[in-house]
């Protein structure tokens, strides 16, 4: 099977590969995400499609420069709630305010992902959006959340799969796509676009 | 925290435990499964719920036998498709069937969940159902996942949470009862009838 790059350093979307027995390796891109989300802070899927497609290039011009040859898979997620993006927070307080607004709602999980390979010109960008919806929330128990430290470098602060697990109520949309990959999607890209059977190449 | 004993052989109910970062024990017990089944083949619903009673109560009379203070959570789960329940299957060519089946359809997954403790003669019967709709896949598509092995002891052939999310288009519920144990009911019985809290008991 062709090599398969992830350009990402989410822990979690590495798990979702490998909970899956996808070989992957990871390569960080850096990419300055400032001026994106300035640029499109009112249309939150061109934005996450936007910087999932230029991770996707930068690990791609890294790539190249080594001669590797790989299939590079980038992406990006944000949360949207009633019209406002929200990301990641930055300390304790900032994450318990996120979680209050979240608890008892429902919110819009949206990743942008990118494909493309070192030898071909392709890029395909596509994007999923699941909404989930989380249990009233007392105030203590959103201290005692946040307290776990799961909330740290996570947009929206929870990580769906873990402790959080505990309140999310529902979603509507993909199981993947909420941990910040859409591999169904990803799946369907690679076998029509880049002629690699994820389901076939099993290890 | 009382301690938790998981009253189920299922690997994947453990693994959301695991996750969920709550302490448990395992205590497999013995239920006759088929009387139920016969009796209940009409009402998936009924059938999950008493199977997961029945599997509370013979796994809390092992531990009163042994003296052992416990909170007790046991849970059974089955897929309902077109109104016929699908259960596991028996090898590869059954498991290939079934997955045929709900390939490009959209299925039910049911399951029952009953908690108790030693000391209290409560006991608190509940279920959740989760749809869950699957790609469009050709036979050799099915034919490599069967060959992955997942299909082994699971009710309709499948594990959302590995190889299986290449192919899970969407749900709609909950994202833990899919894998078996559907924790935010779980959450909330014990916190409301059991005053234990796994939030802020984590470790």
């Amino acid at each position: 099977m062709k090599k398969i790059v992830l350009a990402s350093k989410s822990l979690d979307r590495g798990r979702i590969l490998r909970e899956a027995r996808v070989p992957f390796s990871i390569l960080i891109s850096k990419v300055n995400e400032v001026p994106f989300k300035k640029r499109l802070s009112n249309n939150p899927i061109k934005l996450v499609e936007e910087l999932a497609k230029a991770k996707a290039l930068s690990a791609k011009l890294t790539l190249m420069e080594n001669r590797k040859e790989s299939i590079i898979i980038a992406a990006d997620t944000i949360i949207e709630f009633k019209g406002e993006i929200i990301g990641k927070a930055k300390d304790e307080n900032q994450a318990f305010q996120i979680l209050r607004k979240l608890a008892g709602n429902a919110h819009n999980l949206i990743t942008g992902v990118a494909i493309t390979e070192t030898s071909n010109p392709k890029i395909i960008v596509d994007h999923d959006s699941t909404t989930v919806k989380f249990l009233n929330l007392k105030d203590h128990e959103i201290w005692n959340y946040v307290k776990t430290g799961e909330w740290r470098g996570r947009a929206g602060c929870y990580s769906a799969r873990d402790k959080a697990s505990l309140f999310v109520d529902m979603i509507i949309g993909s199981t993947s796509n909420v941990i910040g990959l859409p591999l169904h999607k990803v799946y369907e890209i690679l076998k029509k676009e880049f002629n690699v059977d994820l389901l076939k190449n099993s290890n």
